[in-house]
């Protein structure tokens, strides 16, 4: 395996690194073929990873959390990636569905957080709609008040954990059209009337099955409100800004994997009598690779360390997750190519990869979003 | 669906052309997805293009073919592949495989293109070996002299129709090291010691199989020879030189669909209250796309008119294969990207486009082999 | 050089891409240096491909013209942009100058086409303003009508030929704000009124200066209408559409110069002991431009093909014309990363070709209207 | 202009680039169109620059230099280099000239230094040769040993300076064949039988002249070797990372400047009835160029903090300068591109940006031998 030069800004994040590559190599690479194979998602591992304290990096001491910048959660992310990627979209998914209570929570609510953050909760954000994929001011998921409750009727679709969550973010209108219209409510995954669908039949990233919930008249103690009313959309485009560096740093790991098990396959293949890593037209190749995945991760990390320090961020989460994402499926679509037809069978995992590159293109907002993002900031 | 304005050489290729898209529509499209669900190939289905005349389509009448140019048969490709991509490749290497016989064979070998051209006779074509993907001038299955019989021994790689296949294509090596040493036999699938191993576990494709075939002293009688001993090389070059457009053109075809599924999609699809298509961010990536597929559609083409009309036609060949397939990996990811959730899921041909574009990068020598043999007609 | 298989319709054909190959290579090889460092139009050059017939290729040959197919005249065109881009683009505008009085023009006006395509008279092409580049409906420049003439006024932007030019074509309005209030008038070069500026200094076509026209009531008889009154813009674009494949063949003469200098280079060039083009990185790099080169002129050709046959081709042509001009920007600037640092000084073309390729996918209509073009038809 | 968000390491560099801005805006961006058009080196400038005590940056103060961190000096740098590259180029590679007498220098050699690093001696690297561009450990030009004195015979090209360098860093053969019979020797611009040729005609960076040095039995003291007799192809490359960071730095800023105008452009002119900014096909145009502008930025910076960290840096430094230089000339193009017309004509700094940019590409090892550097690195 290529070694990745890595400055760390503490010793403790060295030691966090250490830990999460030797559970990625000890609870992860030894199970990732067989959950994918199953369509299984691997609630005890995630239980495993909250218990070493993987879960709640970014968030404070006192909710449990390991109070790490991003700079460093995001590293640890994108090893879990390397090894497994839809263990490390569902710590990415889990710590942005943390987020609001966390971040805008009352007291009562972020008393959840310890169990949040140790992996015994497991966290969905139920933003999208059937109808509304990319436009969500305009979500149609409404939550009318009746007495102490919020009443929830609509539907929410490409929800990750649909069936493995305990506690949902639900992004519902409870008030006028647009934007301001929008609350974030909290539901516990056992309330009545919440229903999630059957999974998704995805060309990848099956051992995270995602799914259409289905709100019937579902009742939320209004206590359950995270935030003001009508701050909903506020919050999940907060939100949304350090989940994109999350799929970001997914992408660098799922990349770097796929780099490596390239270069691997190409020092020990033998054609015209050397390696073929040894031939210009591969080698440039795999130096073009090598370079577009430094490249990621440099921006990824560079836009982590400005939220760290509190700078505007957003704009740059943006081009990280637009920038690693679309290499990602270039990375992975070429280390396929390096491995010729073996690469096109599932016994090489460069298979795998490819398939499941694609869906961070999509995710956390398509790249057409992200550009949309990057543009408007342009424009201002 | 978007419409492509062909222009063809007669009034019978146009009707072969409508002949095909009915067949298309009626016996390939209702089909495809149960088929590769189940990884099943569809013996039958080529019959039925059999029996239609569309499988001897390049060869001349007297063996029962249509004595049409390349121009027509790739176009009429292109129109399968648009359907059901594993129904066109298994064409195109039926195309392939009756190729030696009828170009080299002798009369007692012709006497059996009418049942191949047919439909009654399936084709495989034995090139690749486990260690020697790209360097098919290194290959090692042996075949020695034992009276009247070549005795067959080794290994073949990634040969489609491995298990369905009524007669075989064997590039073995008779004589010494190096491409003079290799003949090409032709072997019934019934032989002992021909032994087609377990299908692999394929990205896509999947109802056309591919296998390893294992030869262990399986005899197959001298006059099965297939043009000179030693020729076998010369050969195995000047049929993959059409079988590129072959390939060339099946991803055209299947770029197409992933094309026209996108615009019908982009279209219906309402999001900030108008068709996304009228969004220049869709609109101009579908531009690029549309753009890019009638690009490789005229490049095959006028490769395939050189050949037609008897001029060099290889290095274009080349050209159209690696531009073609590289083209339909960009576009059938694309076209995923277009949809974006709904894209990755297997209700949306679109997931199975994306996987099966990437085999197509790689069948028939890897677009690495292509640029090899462009770059050696630059430097000559 | 690399050797272009090319399929003609007839022996004419064979003759005319002849004799253009001859004349660019004896009249426009030996000056196109002296003439782009001087950045003088080179009229005599123009009147001496005239006497020979090259610039009336496919119009009647009542008129002077050849009768060509498109398909012929673009491969003319192609030839003599591989030698010099100024001269082909020249030819290009001149051909689409004369295209609205023969296709439009009163009998009065057709008279003048034998002079026109003789070379006698060169033409210009006033559409473009300073304000509306891309947005030609919006033009402002007035034609208000004063007995028996037009009187203009405005400024018109970008004009090839601006200070050589015998006659104009002039867009102007003649009615009320949008498309149909439009004409297009015949304006002789003496004419009081219409002062050619000072000549832009561009980044290379400087043989071919263009400038801005001021037109300061000038007074243009009624009878020099081309066409009816409010058909301007209809006669613009219609003109546009032929005049794209122009540009594409263009495009693609001046890549395939490019391809052609770089494989000389890299033939003869040494470097670690063997010419460069050996080794794959190098190798593969002009494989690729190769490729791209001959998808461009087949794109291009096929889209002239449709307009030969009358079949719609509107949209074609704007692929070709975006595909072609966006390679040539690759392939021209990949030439000059072939030769290295040698690439990067005047004594070699391949420094000249990046310039001009640039000014490619600028006009008659920038990639991006290409884009608005084809995805509007997609959209429908 | 955009802005962009820094995270500097000190207040020092904080006031360091607040006086690079200041410097470049009062002393560059006025005069480079002129210096340009007349292809004259800015020496006052560079000496000016000097005296500010920006070209000693990455140097020990005790020599004179800033004894700041390259991360530092890289984005001094990039400022210069957003106002008039040629000036940033000459610093990169003043300071690239510095390396070997700073580093491996004796210390009356190192005494040179703070006239040097003040701006009084500007120096030049002459490395490459007329036959051996990218092959540096075949270089022929020959040093024997002549009594007290070295006897220089031979030619270098590509030389940056080479009229105006007070010295050269010679690399030249001592000994025998290969990489360890080169030495570095300084030599004086003043040297009897150094003779620099005339400049070469390029086609940008015109204000820093390159040319051939012809060395006709030129003498130069032996104690004017630089490190040990045979460590010069050692000093060459190890200067030669650094510098590769210098240019990818320069890289990074011309496309800063390049999209800065482009956004500027496209805010303020419009079509169809508004800002072209607010059309998706420029706007997302434009959002594709900040991200590449942003990753190569972080690449180059992430570099440069394992080079300040005395970690191993130079496979990363290959991928910035690969990265960064192939990012600016897309930049660039697009960058034209979205001027339109406009961006083709002098009177538009984006037209001069794209000629630059092109060079970067070759100098400091073409981005193929980048390349083979990163692919090397992967092999081992």
């Amino acid at each position: 395996m290529t070694t990745v030069e890595r400055i760390l800004p503490t010793d403790e994040a060295h030691d966090l690194l250490a830990l999460a590559t030797e559970l990625a190599d000890r609870e992860l690479a030894p199970r990732v073929a067989d959950f994918e194979n199953r369509s299984e998602f691997p609630r005890e591992v995630i239980r495993t990873l909250g218990r070493a304290g993987l879960l709640g990096l970014p968030y404070p001491e006192e909710y449990g959390g390991a109070a790490q910048p991003y700079e460093v959660y995001l590293q640890v992310l994108e090893i879990l990636a390397s090894r497994w990627l839809a263990v490390a979209e569902a710590v990415s998914v889990h710590t942005l569905s943390c987020y609001p209570v966390a971040t805008f929570g009352s007291e009562s609510l972020r008393a959840m957080l310890p169990e949040m953050l140790g992996g015994d909760l497991l966290g969905a954000y139920c933003l999208s709609e059937p109808q509304g994929g990319s436009d969500a001011a305009a979500l149609t998921t409404r939550a009318r008040r009746d007495g102490d409750d919020f009443v929830i009727s609509g539907s929410k679709a490409w929800i990750t954990h649909a069936a493995s969550a305990d506690f949902y973010n639900v992004f519902c209108r409870t008030g006028g059209a647009g934007p301001t219209g929008i609350s974030c409510l909290l539901a516990d995954s056992g309330t009545p009337g919440i229903v999630p669908q059957t999974a998704e039949r995805t060309m990848g990233l099956r051992s995270s099955p995602v799914a259409q919930i289905a709100f019937d008249e579902a009742r939320v103690p209004v206590d359950r409100i995270v935030g003001d009313e009508g701050a909903g959309f506020r919050i999940a485009m907060t939100a949304l800004d350090a989940g994109r560096l999350g799929i970001a740093a997914c992408a660098v790991g799922l990349a770097q994997a796929a780099l490596d098990y390239a270069v691997g396959y190409a020092r020990e293949r033998e054609q015209f009598g050397r390696s073929i890593i040894d031939f210009q037209g591969l080698g440039f190749l795999l130096a073009d690779m090598a370079t577009q995945v430094s490249a990621a991760r440099a921006l990824t990390l560079a836009a982590a360390r400005l939220r760290d320090r509190g700078r505007p961020y957003s704009t740059e989460a943006a081009k990280a997750k637009l920038f690693a994402t679309d290499m990602a499926m270039r990375v992975t679509t070429d280390a396929v190519q390096i491995l010729g037809g073996a690469g096109y069978v599932a016994d090489h995992q460069v298979e795998r990869f490819m398939r499941e590159a694609k869906v961070l293109q999509i995710v956390e907002g398509t790249n057409q979003i992200q550009r949309m993002v990057i543009s408007r900031s342009l424009a201002r």
